[in-house]
């Protein structure tokens, strides 16, 4: 809600309708919240407030008022009442909350008689649209809103607080100048007369294009750090059948309370479930159990197993400590890189004394997943390896925008081979830049079309 | 919010310690607010926000700021934050209100911020609590507090906000009020030498009494009433076998969006399911079908049938009008209250012809719930039927509420019968008034136990 002023397009809403939606969660509580947002919010704030004192629409902006919530003459809820004046507001309009009590009913009516008023029901994440279209907010705060609101680990919701206080935007800014500075200068050179261009203005270009490259580059190297905040980390539990995999998964499991959510298994031989350990989010999977067979259903299995593998941030191999060690493990793990993977002794209650540690270059951890010894170390071990992999909080690109990075480095790319091959390829090459600054300025929302947005702003809920 | 002040004990709070909790529901949404109250509130505020201009604690109540709640160094949000003062708040304490965004992570690291700051996790109601105890609402508003939070429908949210309002505390006070009168004109008479009492006082306070009794008689009439609002409406089918009694269940349900949830059953034959309808819920039981049987398992469910039956507020008796109607139906009808009851004839598509509607006491509709036909018509049915039972909302009262004026009326009666039978009972019979009084001020809150109290708020979610 802080004011980060980009290119803000005066007081004067470009809206003339007024929107309404519970933006509180659903479900019993305390407060359920009907936010208001377009030029007649506080004249339905008017039509619908009895209060002791001015009534809403008389008030300053920054306050907020007791007062009964009356629809055709039945007392609908007690309510306190904000009221925010555009442009100091979560969408640059007037604005009005309306805090009533919590609750399914509650909330409903609240809502029902705001839409009676006059009001119409928001779109999913309209409310956050019309903050970027009246200028408080670029699209890459926009999407740091959904970020943090979808967010489930600490992390995540961290990296989406930065990026909404506009440091990802402040950099793009910075690279989009810079490529501006260079476009700029590559149109001046095309003024003079052939043969007449001294070499040093083209070469000044491109050493501003090429750092303009290297920006992107750093930018873009942010993408895998990122792919932990926003899906969580991929830890796989790999090994021989009968090792004791799913009692290893369970435990993990049901030693932590915070389960977020269990999604079914894309295939019938991996289970996946999600868990937050350290406030670090990871998508646990189980796997077959990784063994030769003639059996075609099996293979199947082993395959995706080893599909999961490649794929993993960390693997937690499970080796049976009361079984000699197979040739089959060695050959496996001789696979497995060990800054990825921690080996995992299971069954370790069946074997008489410590279990022997393998020399070797793996992180080895023995454990009893049925007797329930060891499984701390066993998450001490998973933390502490995810965060290493994981970043302090920065700058961290999504999907959209690596595909419009990497489109606008292969375009720089081009332009300066262009341009260093011929004087009559400058106008091309021009050209191509200037392609390149649309996709860096599609990313903060400088250029943008409606079904961009419609994209962007469906991954909202209603209320945002 | 509206202050209804009873017997407010100052504006020092006695409340020592400030708690804290998300007062919003759970999951992704726009907004989410953490509330403080207690003395530290302001100072809480004052260490967790960073702003433009004043600092919380220098800003007067009902204004709110926006600014970045920053906690060990790291912003954790950018927030709204409402300044309510002493006494002008929902606890008559110092409240700060901290909007920031909606979704789990982001509330969560709100909340642990402020709990790090110095405030205490608020137990479940504890803010209502407080309200009570500081003497801003009654036990009555604070229980429609929890009826509005619940509340699944209109009417139900409706009646609540009038028992908020103080409707029925106002009902409640005027009666104690008129029994504390004649408790004093009987305590007064007792001053009285032995025998030089005028009969015209003591008829006077009988009078007062038997007024007394009257008013509570009209508010226990209520009750009944009221469980339609509370509970929703019982809705039994019933039939004999195979007359399309869960057909017509699922047809009435999957035409109404409005289940709100599936309760399954406690017996296996009895499948009961929450449907609103025009603003009313109700509880739509599913019966085993009503034959003799000596199969024991079916006998057990036409017991339970028959129970349900017994306590329905509303049968839909099926009949199946492709056949002729038997002995069995006739017997089961004349069991059955017309006010209480509608004749569906099902199973219309298979008669030629409109179905012959028998003639008798009973509101019939004919049906298919295999063809989908005349389904509008029994809910239309069931809609007027409870429309007709359910009264407009007003004073209302809990299983609470009743348990204490039954005990209170019969006090009343019995002191009555003592008071005239020698003047030498008049002691005991005022005694007897004065345990009525202590039960009618246990409704509001004049006289409570703190087990009551832990009774009443922890049906309370966490937040309110």
């Amino acid at each position: 809600m802080r004011d980060v002023t980009l290119y803000f397009r005066g007081v004067n809403s470009i809206f003339s309708d007024t929107i309404a939606a519970v933006s509180t969660a659903p479900g019993p509580a305390g407060i359920a919240i009907v936010r208001l947002s377009g030029p007649q919010s506080l004249a339905i704030a008017d039509l619908l407030v009895t209060c002791a004192g001015d009534p809403p629409s008389s008030r300053p902006g920054g306050t907020f008022l007791h007062g009964r919530i009356v629809s055709d003459g039945e007392e609908i809820d007690e309510a306190v009442v904000l009221i925010f004046r555009a442009p100091h507001s979560y969408t640059r309009d007037d604005v009005v909350e309306i805090q009533g009590h919590g609750g399914q009913a509650a909330a409903q009516r609240l809502l029902e008689a705001v839409l009676n008023a006059g009001a119409r029901m928001a779109d999913p994440g309209e409310f956050t649209r019309r903050a970027f279209l009246n200028g408080r907010i670029d699209l890459v705060q926009a999407e740091a809103v959904a970020d943090l609101i979808r967010a489930r680990s600490d992390r995540a919701a961290a990296a989406a607080v930065e990026q909404l206080e506009g440091r990802l935007s402040t950099q793009l800014n910075t690279l989009y100048d810079h490529l501006m500075a260079a476009v700029a200068d590559l149109e001046a050179s095309l003024d003079f007369e052939e043969g007449e261009l001294p070499a040093s203005v083209l070469d000044n270009t491109d050493a501003t294009l090429a750092a303009a490259e290297d920006e992107i580059a750093a930018l873009l190297s942010t993408w895998e750090e990122g792919h932990l905040l926003r899906d969580g980390a991929r830890v796989v539990i790999a090994g021989q059948p009968n090792v004791g995999k799913s009692t290893l998964m369970n435990r993990l499991l049901g030693k932590e309370r915070s389960i977020v959510t269990h999604l079914p298994g894309t295939t019938r031989d991996t289970i996946e479930e999600t868990l937050i350990l350290g406030g670090i989010q990871m998508r646990l999977t189980d796997t077959a159990g990784l063994r030769d067979t003639s059996c075609l259903v099996e293979q199947q299995g082993v395959t995706r197993a080893t599909d999961s593998i490649d794929q993993a941030d960390l693997v937690l191999y499970l080796i049976d400590a009361s079984q000699a060690s197979t040739g089959a493990d060695l050959a496996k793990l001789q696979a497995l890189q060990p800054e990825r993977t921690v080996v995992v002794q299971n069954k370790c209650d069946l074997v008489d004394g410590p279990p022997g540690i393998p020399d070797g270059p793996f992180e080895t951890i023995a454990c009893s997943a049925v007797e329930d010894v060891g499984i701390d170390d066993v998450q001490d071990a998973l933390r502490s390896r995810l965060v290493q992999m994981d970043t302090p909080p920065h700058a961290v690109i999504s999907e959209r925008h690596r595909a419009l990075l990497s489109g606008a480095r292969k375009l720089i790319d081009d332009a300066r081979k262009l341009a260093s091959q011929d004087e009559a390829l400058l106008v091309p090459a021009a050209d191509m830049l200037r392609a390149a600054l649309d996709m860096l300025g599609t990313i903060t929302g400088r250029t943008y079309t409606t079904e961009l947005l419609d994209t962007i702003f469906n991954r909202f809920c209603i209320g945002k």
